[in-house]
Order: structure tokens, then C-alpha cells, then sequence
């Protein structure tokens, strides 16, 4: 192909192909739906990519990614400043707003320790987030991780950082998910469940 | 997440998203990765759009998209200008190229007819296919189109046209894929491939 249709192109498809859930062949296709969707879909994309590059950072704080420093969740005066949900990943906090799970501000890791994969303590925003915990106005740290082995070391390690600090150290309970049916669910996720029962 | 983020990085997702391929959650999984990968990505990324905005063509003589006109094939000394090779989109001529299938020219028509989406023969680039065909150095006008009720009936209709034309017309094949299982195939796939069999 780099023959035919030159290495610009190339270039494109490359580079899309490094885009999560896009391999060559869809990266492909996209390069090509790019260039004859030139007006309606190139020069945006390419226009809010700038944008982004101009305007994006991570915020200093609690480790969101917004057009603001601190970040919009960060500044909001409506949200409960008693409550600091810390999740791995900026991924994870857009999850929990798009759920509207929760009023309080949040902390990102950045990652799940992850002995396997030299991810250790001093990868992660710990440190931070052990300071944000020691202000008088928090009271609770919600571990808002993957109940995975990386995610529950983590919570276990953060847990054990935190005993210092006056907080109260929540994780998210395990059970059904919504629309879940019970027999394609695990045992571990089943007890659980039948634990943390809740009144009807 | 548009409260969270800010428009700019709202309006980045809604945009990948438009991409083949990407859904509105693999599009949010890609915004955050170019954010992430700010100067390995996005710069590169936006740059190469920039590029291909700049540059990229769509080639007077086939339909081909390339940074110049008439493209590489057009203009390539070695092709064969007796062969031209009809194909309905350049995905498709991409991919005859990474085939290395052919030494002929192309021709894109940029769809198939297609009575139930409104697609007719103005739609398509077959006047000027009719025109080349005329060309006394071309002697074969090879049908490279799906093997679909659209493919084939744009196939038809394009060679009613070129009985004038003094060329001869052929399409490809049909027979098992490389590496395919028989009792997978279709029985119109099985027999034209035993009644097309050839010589081992
Ligand atoms: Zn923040
Ligand atoms: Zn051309």
C-alpha cells in the first residue's frame, strides 16, 4: 500500500493503528474514511486535536485530565469535600460520572500496583493521596478499584498506608451487576452477594 | 462526562467516534490514550492529518487516493495499460495492491449500484470507466467487485455498457479461500469452485 498511495497516508494509517481498538485493517479503513469525509470529519478531527494539545492538562490535584488546572470536579463547590474516591485510572473516574455514582472529589493512581509488571508505590500518585487524606475536612477514601489481584493489592496497600490518617477507608461492594444473570456469574461474586444482601 | 472533562475533550470523543471501528467507549478509551500519549501520539497524529489534508488527492484519471495527481499507478510506466482493474471503493484497491493481484491500471467507481439505497449509475464513475475502456491500448476490463447481489449487479450493468467497447470482460473468480474449510462454504461457493477447478 505505502506504494500505491504514498507515505503520507501511510503515515496516517500508522498512526492510527496505535489507537486502542483499532488494528491495521481498521486503521485502514479509517484512514480512508478520513479522507473522504475530508470536511465533515478530517479537519474537525484534526482541529480538536490541536485544541486538545493546547488546552489539556492533568490536573495538579487530583490527577483528572480537563481543559482547567485544578479541574473542574477539583474547583466544584458543590462537591463533598469529606469524600475523596480513588480510582486507577482517569478512564475509571469518567465511568463513575457518567453513573453519577458519587458527590465526592476523586484521587487517580494512574495505575493498580503490579508486581508482575514492575508497577510498584512509586509509580502512583500514593504519596498524594496520603497528604490529601491527612486534611481535617476528608473523611473517607473510597477505594473505587478493579476487583482484580493488581486492584485488591493496591486497595490492601493504600489501606494500610492510611492507618495514620483519621479517614475511614471504604471499597466498592462486590454483587450481581445490573441485568447480570446469577448462572454466568462466579461464586467468589455470588457470596459475596448473598452477604451484602440489602432489604427489598 | 462532558461536566467532568470539558467540551473540548467531549467534543474529541464524539469525533473518534465517528471513525469505522470505534464506538462511543473504545472513542473515550482513544481520547484519553492520545491525551495520554500527547507527544508520541497526538502531536504526530494531528500532524500526519495535517498532512494528508494538505496533500491528499483523489486521482482524476482512476479514483484513487494519493499526494498526487494522477496517482502513483496512473502514472507508473511498469503498469500494464491494456488491463484495467474495476474496483467499487479504494479499500478495495488497496487491498488487490497488498496482494501484489494485478499489473493492470484501476478504476474506482466509489460504490456499487444499489436500488434499495438509492444508489443508481450516476453515483458512480462509469462514464468515465466507459470512456477509458474505449482507449485503444486497453484490451481487458477486469470486474474486481463483490461477490454480492450489489457487486454483481453493477457487474452486469457495467458490461451491457461495454459491448461497444472493444475489450474483453472478465471478473474474478469464485472458489474456496486459502486456508478455508469446505463445510464452512456455501454450496454456490463449492460448486463454482469444482466447476472452475483446475490442474494440480
Ligand atoms: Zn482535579
Ligand atoms: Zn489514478
Amino acid at each position: 500500500m505505502g506504494a500505491v498511495a504514498g507515505p503520507e497516508i501511510e503515515r496516517l494509517v500508522q498512526l492510527l493503528a496505535r489507537l486502542p481498538g483499532l488494528g491495521p485493517r481498521s486503521a485502514r479503513r479509517a484512514a480512508l474514511h478520513l479522507i473522504k469525509k475530508r470536511e465533515a470529519l478530517m479537519m474537525p478531527l484534526a482541529s480538536a486535536m490541536q485544541v486538545a494539545l493546547d488546552k489539556v492538562q492533568v490536573c495538579k490535584t487530583c490527577g483528572n485530565i480537563d481543559t482547567q488546572n485544578p479541574c473542574t470536579v477539583c474547583t466544584d463547590p458543590k462537591r463533598d469535600d469529606a469524600i475523596i474516591v480513588v480510582v486507577a485510572d482517569v478512564a475509571d473516574l469518567w465511568a463513575l460520572e457518567r453513573a453519577n455514582a458519587t458527590q465526592g472529589r476523586y484521587h487517580v493512581l494512574g495505575a493498580t500496583l503490579s508486581p508482575l509488571d514492575g508497577v510498584g508505590p512509586q509509580d502512583l500518585t500514593i504519596d498524594a493521596l496520603v497528604a490529601r487524606a491527612h486534611d481535617s475536612r476528608v473523611h473517607e477514601i473510597i477505594l473505587a478499584l478493579n476487583a482484580t489481584v493488581d486492584g485488591q493489592t493496591t486497595a490492601h496497600y493504600i489501606t494500610d498506608l492510611l492507618q495514620d490518617a483519621n479517614v475511614k477507608v471504604t471499597r466498592l461492594a462486590h454483587g450481581v451487576p445490573v441485568g447480570g444473570e446469577l448462572d454466568y456469574l462466579d461464586e467468589g461474586t455470588l457470596s459475596a452477594a448473598m452477604r451484602q444482601r440489602t432489604l427489598f
